[in-house]
This record gives structure tokens, sequence and C-alpha cells, in this order.
């Protein structure tokens, strides 16, 4: 089958064998797949990858024990949890130390023909829902843990970062009834995306000079920059006792002033993957849209260029579609 | 009166003014105080700090409009909030921005024959709790701090660093009914002391080979090392989704690794000041021991050689004692 493959020698469309499912497994036929920054990383060196990336996905199931799901259009968990050591069994297993993460670690991914998955990390999308919606449901799920993590209700809320994450992070909170909310970004074009919902929006030098007075400060800040230094903005941002709930990821050491957390007594909580029923929940509704998020689409046999869109400034989500794949 | 005097000189015993307190505040004669690690970096330039350092104390009330307090032996909440702010109106008056901070911002500390406070600030030390005792308050406090912060209870936790703060926290986090509870530091002879209060413990590089193994991971960590690095051995111990509780305040940028904090969903919760209450009644009941802490005490007169003693390798308190200090 064709995949984009991923070494040193950097990324080419390669054709690979078709995987075998394992006991337990299911083969999904891939109709649909994003970009995420995490890739765009893991093609330049993050956690020495090799293979066939890609996470976020919406497929078709070809083969399964269980015939039932033969022919149901699906998305998938990415975490494949050992099942028998003690993060497994004290509900941790998305950090289950032997994981395997789709697309991420050691399991080939998304960006491929076929992939496969144990039929317990699938979700069945609801009627209804393309695979392009289905897309977005590992995303969105991101966003929901942080809702796991902290409460956004009756508080000041700002979101760094206007880029894919930021914009879900702010449409997740919104519906969480803060008393504020605003997206900050360099990009008012993206900005203008979420005004729409409801969302206060400002750029990054009037949230810096916003945030110069105490009492203006935020009790919750979402740090969706993507940047190493977005955790200072955030610091700077937070008021005394608040919370900072970082969710980039950023490859390296990143200085911190860790006295002003401690002055502060600021809370910092990381945040990755989260729950797939309420974010296919939230993207059925309509609560979190995402309709306007697509910037490119490519087939797969353009994978290597989906790559490119996906970094160039400006970019949102940039998704591979199968359907048109059939060519030579 | 008698003062040690900080200032971009170095430090020297002064004869300044006796303080003079305002409406609402009361005159203190220091009986006993305390050096604090945060002493020794004012003295280092720390906040740019000149004037009397010290914040650790307990004396006797001299003057003050409410005659029922004369005579009586207190220690003293060292934030002086401005009441009159959103933070103080909502209950965060230690986050105050417009506060002074006894010895430490505006207000002259404790390292003197006499301060004074507002009245609002002061406790008074049960019968039979001595001033040197009363010392201990203000840091015992500071590790209470993390109990309304986070729960102890059945968690593995640890507690870094086996200073003075390492030691309070410990001694605070045992009766908190932790599944196991380690301190760990550089000083055989420091870890000894809480071997007594049924305390494990372990040497650095011993524990650093324990939490090698995912498993052998604490769900969490109190970072009490005053040393920069101490926040990246918290992180290498701490599990996922654990806490860690940031105690020591370090100068400058520490390099952190954000992107192990968001993968491995660690939050890190920043922990100072703390309610002085539930820290008096912990000492009157011997709940938090301190009696084997005090390693040294000089008069007054005799300051700037006790923060020389403060800042010895293997030190642990060190006091001020007023009462010799009647001399010339």
């Amino acid at each position: 089958m064709k995949a984009l493959w991923l070494d040193d020698g950097g990324m080419k469309i390669a054709e690979i064998p078709r995987p075998r499912p394992a006991a337990g497994e299911a083969l999904i036929r891939v109709m649909a797949a994003g970009v995420c920054r995490t890739d765009l990383e893991l093609a330049r060196g993050y956690m020495n990858f090799s293979g066939v990336p890609g996470h976020e996905f919406a497929g078709v199931v070809e083969e399964c024990e269980d015939r039932d799901r033969l022919g149901k259009t699906v998305t998938g968990e990415i975490n494949l949890a050992c099942g028998a050591c003690p993060f497994c069994w004290s509900g941790l297993s998305r950090h289950c130390p032997a994981r395997e993460v789709l697309g991420i670690v050691k399991r080939p991914g998304a960006f491929a023909e076929f992939l496969t998955l144990p039929v317990e990390n699938l979700h069945e999308l609801p009627a209804g829902m393309t695979p392009e919606t289905g897309v977005f449901v590992e995303p969105v799920a991101a966003c929901f843990e942080m809702l796991g993590q902290v409460s956004a209700r009756a508080k000041r809320a700002a979101v760094l970062g206007d880029g894919k994450l930021g914009i879900l992070a702010a449409r997740t909170l919104i519906g969480e009834a803060p008393s504020r909310l605003v997206l900050v970004g360099r990009h008012p074009e993206k900005l203008a995306l979420v005004e729409r919902d409801g969302i206060e929006t400002m750029l990054v030098a009037e949230f810096e000079q916003e945030v110069a007075a105490p009492d203006r400060r935020f009790e919750l800040v979402v740090e969706a920059t993507g940047r190493a230094e977005g955790f200072s903005t955030a610091l700077a941002a937070v008021r005394p006792r608040g919370v900072i709930v970082q969710k980039s990821t950023v490859a390296g050491l990143v200085p911190v002033d860790l006295s002003r957390v401690v002055v502060d007594e600021v809370t910092v909580a990381g945040s990755r993957c989260g729950p797939f029923g309420p974010a296919i929940a939230a993207l059925a509704s309509g609560r979190v849209r995402v309709d306007d998020l697509v910037t490119a689409r490519f087939p797969l046999s353009r994978a290597v260029e989906a790559m490119e869109a996906a970094r160039a400034p400006g970019a949102l989500k940039v998704l591979l579609e199968m359907k048109d794949d059939a060519g030579p």
C-alpha cells in the first residue's frame, strides 16, 4: 500500500506492506487524516521517529473478528496500552510506559491507505458525521482533557495561540461559561474565525499591555502557542493562585521563572490526550465548530506537499483525503 | 535601636530609630528570630532589598491600642495587604499586589530589637510555647500551605531537600497518611533526624536510581532543595498525572522540560506562605517537631555571624535570641 514514510533521509511516499491486524485488532481503510503540529515535529526529528506518521483520522473497518463492526466509519484513540501494568490497572492506560502511540511511538500511523488498531480503541462516528469532521475528534478530545483538570466556569480565561489547537481550545472553553474568554494570537484572519463564536480576541502586543496591570490578569491561561516563549507569556498573564494549562509540547528545555510560580502560587497543569466520547458529542451537536478550519486538502500521493502546506504561515488544518487516491 | 542592616554595601549592625506603630499596629519587642534561606538570598541581592531583613520571629507586644494584647507573646503573619483591592476582597490578601512583606518587601523585619505589624497579623502563642518554637510558626505554616493545595493521603510521596524546609515539609506530610514518604537529601546526618519520625530517607543518587523505573515513581513530589536543578530531579521522579509542589524559590530562569510536563500530564503547584493557625496547633501538639533543628544561637549584636553560620554547610535553623542582647 501507499504511505508517507519518515526517516533520517527526510520524507517520501513509499510502497510498503499492508498491515495485518493482530488478534483483537481491526484493519481500517483510512478515508481522511489530519496533519498535526506533532507530525511536523516528527519530520524534524522529534522522538527520533521513523515510519508512517499520522494520528488524526477517520476510516472504514475492513477486517475485524467482530463482524458487526465491518463497514462502520470510525476514528480511534491513539494510545495502545499494554493492559498489564500498574498504570493500566489504575485507569492511567493513556500513560502506560509500554504504550505504543499511533503514528508517534512504534505503531505505524494514518498517513497510509490502511492502519490497524485494537477494537477497544475504535469509536464509531455518528450517522451524518463526515470523515473530514471525524479527523477532528482526536484534537477536540485533547481540548476536553482540560475540562477534566480545571474548571473554566465563571473564570477569566485566556487561550494563547491562534493555531488549530488554540482555536479548538477556545471553542471548547466558551461552552463552560467563563466570565471572560480571550483568544490571543498573531494572525488577525485566524482570530476573526472565533469572533463568530462570541469569543473576544486580542493580538499578542495588546494582550501583554493588558496583563501588565495585575488586576487585569487571568485566572485560567491555556498555553497553545506551540512556541517556547509561550510559557513566559502565560506566566505574565496569570493571576496569583491561577492555573496555566500547558498544551504545547516544545522540544528541549524552556527557561522558566520558577520563583514567580512559587511566589504567585501558580498551578501549571500539563495536558495531553483526552476522552473521545465528549469530543464526538461536541462535534455532532455543533458545540465545537470545525467547518472553517480546513485550509487545504491533498490526496495521499501528495502527502509530502501536505506536510509542507501545514508548515506554511497561515495554515490551519491540512487534510489528506484518500478517496481521490485511486490513481497511479 | 540595634538592627541588622542590608544594603549594596553588604550587611552590618546599625543603630536605627525604633519604629512607631501606625494606627491599628502593634510595637513588638523581638525575643527570637530565625534566619531563613530567603534572608541569605536578600543579602546576595535578591529583590534589590535594602533595610532590616527577618520574617520568622516571636516577641512581646509592648505598645498597642488594644490593651488586652499588651505583654502577650506573639508571632505574626508576614504579608501586609492593602485591604482595598480585588485580591484582598476575594480572600487573596497574601497575594495583594500592593502588599508589604515583613523583612522582604518594604516593611523592616525582625532582625532588630523592635518591629511593628498590624494587630490582625498577630497570633498569640499558646501558653508554654517558647519564643524559640514560635520562630518556627512561619516556616511550618508554609508547609501547611501544601495541604490546602494537594492531598498526600494514600499517596507515594517524596520530599526533595534535607534542609529546614524539606525536614519540616516531611514532618508535616507524615501526619497525612501517605502510603509511602521518603525524604531525599545529600546529608546523612540531616536525614537521620527524620528517621525517628518514621520517615524513610534516601540519598540523591539512590533516589535517582529508584525512580529510573517508571512504576517506582511518586504521585507527589515536594521540591524543597533550594537548588535550580531540584526541579529536574522532581520531574524525573513524578508519575504521570502526579503533582510536584514547588517550594524552593530560585532566582533567575530555570531550564524546564515542559514537554515532559505535558506528555506525562504533570501538575506543578507553586506554594509559598501558609496559614498560621494549623502551624501553631501542630507545633503545640508536637505533631511537627522542631526541637532538633536549631544548630546555632546568636545575640542580635552578632547577627552578621548568624547569617554566615546559616550559610555554612550542615547548618539548619540559626536563631537570633534577643534576651542576651542588653549589653553594649
